[in-house]
């Protein structure tokens, strides 16, 4: 099956605008480097305008007109995201995609049993038989689905009791919700483990990535909040809150009890103590080791003590 | 269901001491800022006693009384431990509890068969239909079980051939036991895999976080003492061993045949290069990198290189 | 079942030169340090031979002679490498032995179903029972598996759809490949996420350890090249292209588009941002953080900035 499509019908599939020739026929897409004749391109990043000339495609989208460069525009003040309706167009399915590939097992017991029926409506698992989705995907889902719509849950995620998974959240495969938090009280020579009875929540529109761990809470909730975007083999302690929309890259660990607000960035492998609270619009560079804050009354923007090396 | 105490009788199960009303009725138990009427609070940490005249909750059990706060007190020499048991008496389950919220696969060999019968016996299998306990889980059970009780394996978990698991040992979802060490040889521009041909022993009372990983050894056993927590997304290489009553946070690593005392205490994210030998009662700060120790005759309690910031 | 070769047999076995007696029982392979009478013991790296005068063992397999120790040698250019082949003497069982072990779930699609046959020409499925096969291991399959033989699923490892595994590789327990990218554009106040819509290639003879995780790319492929051996815990990014025969240690991090050239070593811990390109035979320190490299016209052997100790 071939797709394609005209610049002009790209342009108002996504709401740009066509600088050249709006009956360029455009059968595929792909970055830079990679684009053959017939591809439209993209540049998301200004520092790679400079190999835009150098590119096969067949025309750019891009927030702006690169000097130099012969080629039709497709021009769109936020092409990244723009970009994302463009795959969509080249590679039509249901997004999440994972959904569709991923069997999902839901013990039959009241309070998941909804979920089952949840996930079926996403489809993920009408497509597979009841045999199938059982052995297949070796995920344990005992949380609360009930009225959750296009939930997505790859192969041997698990997702433990009382936890609550909210709608159109993504679980990359080996996602483990609703471990034991880290709990031990130091009774002589030995540890005694504080039983963690309380949950996770987590909101709508989230996804968590491969083998990310998010511990319940040892009384309450550990939340993960609306929209918040976590990659691979993050861990998040017990009690943590992590705010709205917020984004963290790979191997970073959150301690227990911390509180992250909204529109938080954080790069891989940041490591931030237990019982810190961090803003609102706060970035955190890639390494950055957080043990410390110096609180003003009411704001939390305090110098954090960094180990990676400054920016 | 409501569960409500005397503080009287909770003393009494505890061994603390009232000061105050001990006929007082407790409902739950609550941290300082989220307890309601009715519900016990715990100050387990003096720099949070400040925050404890603000509390709603009807008494607090910390380790001394704490002065402007006009309500009954709970005082025991470590309310950290007391409180593990406080919450049993609040959340009353099998302890512990993630055993029954697993299903466990035991492959049908002689030297795993009597595994499932311990697990049984510890019921997280009984409560679950055959059926659900072979498709459920996805763990993959293939160490020695015999005469062990208490075992408690999350979903997706994984044991492989000749591991060794012992009373009261909990494994936290996706945790790996028995994984391939890292083990290869340059033979020219290749590399040769060394067979891993060794086991992990996991002693008793050992807890395992949530995609932890440790490796067997490559000739004899990779060790984890009796009473070791390991928290989340831990590596363990092939041949350490680990002392015991030793906890270390997530994301840590630990480099092949590295051997570490008992009752050592690691933060978070450290890294230990191969080979190295760490004294017993040694704290590791979080994100330290242990590269190198300058040993004095017998000891090994050498200044550390660290890639931390000193504390 | 004893198994027992003459010091002189193993010397023909690897290739090797027999100083002493050449008659002389051996009947295990041991460490150093517990090696006992009747084993063959090794010195891999010459900083343990001030260890040999001290071991039980009847014969040490070693690079050259050790002074000061009277005891027959088995003398090889690379002991290292040559310890494989004795261990395989002494524990035989089809390499890689993880492939006995687990179960590989292979669902009933066109595309996967020739997998499952070279699995089964592999041994690993056909030891075990269907429903074994199905229901133990909770891997998820779906990549092609065309003409792949040696092929070793361990338990609970995940192979997303499109993705392509080569001949002998070997999936340690957890592995997920072929996850999402992080990819997430910035709408206003919200992130819309980038279709992953490209694969993952794993070449001929890789290894990746427990839960390492690689992401699928977002077009086009990320790819692991021939003989590359990744550790545990490991994550790869997007898009990201790691060359021939390159080895790096747990916990790393590759941050999407970077491309690793072939022959690489890697220690444990290191992060490295992405769009990098790093040359062959280059050498990262454990715990190195790679951000910025500066680059000579053709060349990538910059100076990294190090957030780890100078070595």
């Amino acid at each position: 099956m071939e797709i394609s499509f005209s610049l002009e019908r790209l342009a108002k599939e996504i709401g740009g605008t066509v600088i050249g020739d709006g009956a360029l026929k455009i059968t595929g897409v792909a970055p830079l480097d990679s684009a053959k004749d017939g591809d439209l391109t993209f540049v998301t990043n200004p520092r790679y305008a400079k190999l835009a000339a150098a590119t096969h495609a067949a025309a750019l989208l891009c927030e702006k007109e690169i000097p130099g460069v012969p080629k039709p525009f497709l021009l769109i003040p936020n092409p990244y995201a723009a970009l994302a309706r463009v795959i969509e167009l080249f590679y039509p399915r249901p997004v999440p995609a994972a959904g569709i590939q991923a069997g999902a097992w839901v013990p039959p017991t009241p309070q998941s049993f909804p979920g089952m029926r949840r996930v079926r409506s996403h489809g993920c698992v009408r497509r597979q038989g009841r045999r199938e989705n059982r052995s297949l995907s070796g995920c344990l889902l005992r949380g609360k689905f009930r009225r959750r719509r296009g939930l997505s849950f790859l192969s041997n995620v698990t997702v433990r009791e009382n936890c609550v998974v909210g709608n159109r959240v993504v679980l990359q495969p080996g996602a483990v919700i609703g471990s034991d938090g880290f709990g031990f009280a130091k009774a002589g020579e030995k540890y005694v483990k504080i039983p963690q009875v309380g949950n996770v929540v987590i909101e709508d529109d989230v996804e968590l990535g491969a083998n990310v761990c998010v511990d319940r809470a040892v009384l309450g909730t550990t939340r993960i909040g609306r929209g918040a975007k976590l990659d691979n083999l993050i861990q998040v302690g017990h009690n943590v809150v992590i705010g709205e929309h917020t984004v963290m890259a790979a191997l970073t660990g959150i301690s227990g009890s911390t509180q992250i607000g909204n529109h938080v960035v954080m790069g891989g492998q940041v490591g931030i103590a237990g019982h810190l609270k961090i803003g609102d619009h706060v970035t955190l560079a890639t390494r950055t080791g957080l043990w410390k804050i110096s609180r003003k009354k009411g704001s939390t923007s305090g110098r954090p003590r960094l180990s990676s090396p400054p920016k």
